[in-house]
């Protein structure tokens, strides 16, 4: 098994589309993951991700912070404890609308395509 | 998309060989998750796990309290922010060592056979 504290893991900045974006990819095929991969990320205040979409599916967990997430042409607002499930190919966008940082995991599978 | 708090999901005392130990399936087949599933479980304090292996890996992300983690023979103790990975068929056990429960996120694949 591994163990270690998230912080250990590098925190880079996110892509393209983003503002104020970083993710840290805490398992990955790496150490021996090779379904789906957890990354932890952190949103500024007044940052978002990308609005967009892609062939697979988010799975969500909401740590710390306020904001909101757009998904299939609704936006809900999200907060600690909140889970938050985005089917394959549905544009989508998290923001951060609270006064600290928005911090959440999400997990996505390693297509085959990907394997 | 789906969006809820994790209180939503009902909370399932988990199976044999456990003590004191609850889960909630928050993200499964049932909403479109084909992949993996998210999982949320509480131990009770001098609660665990069943010490056992299966052919699927874990991770794990923990949420609060304090524990130990056993898996390949070693222990590790755990807090929040931890991450852990067990590979698929080690032996592993999850104890909360700590004076209130240990709360996390346990994540599975769907294998193919299950799909």
């Amino acid at each position: 098994m591994k163990v270690f504290p998230y912080l250990d893991v590098e925190s880079e900045v996110a892509e393209e589309g983003a503002k104020g974006v970083t993710v840290r990819w805490l398992i990955t095929k790496d150490i021996g993951a090779k379904n789906f991969a957890m990354r932890y990320f952190e949103i500024d205040v007044d940052g978002y991700t990308p609005l967009h979409s892609h062939p697979w599916e988010h799975e969500v967990f909401i740590l710390e912070g306020e904001g909101e997430v757009m998904g299939g042409g609704e936006s809900k607002q999200i907060m600690p404890g909140d889970v938050v499930f985005i089917p394959p190919n549905e544009m989508h966008q998290f923001k951060n609308t609270g006064k600290k940082k928005l911090k959440f995991l999400c997990l996505i599978p390693y297509l085959d395509a990907q394997k």
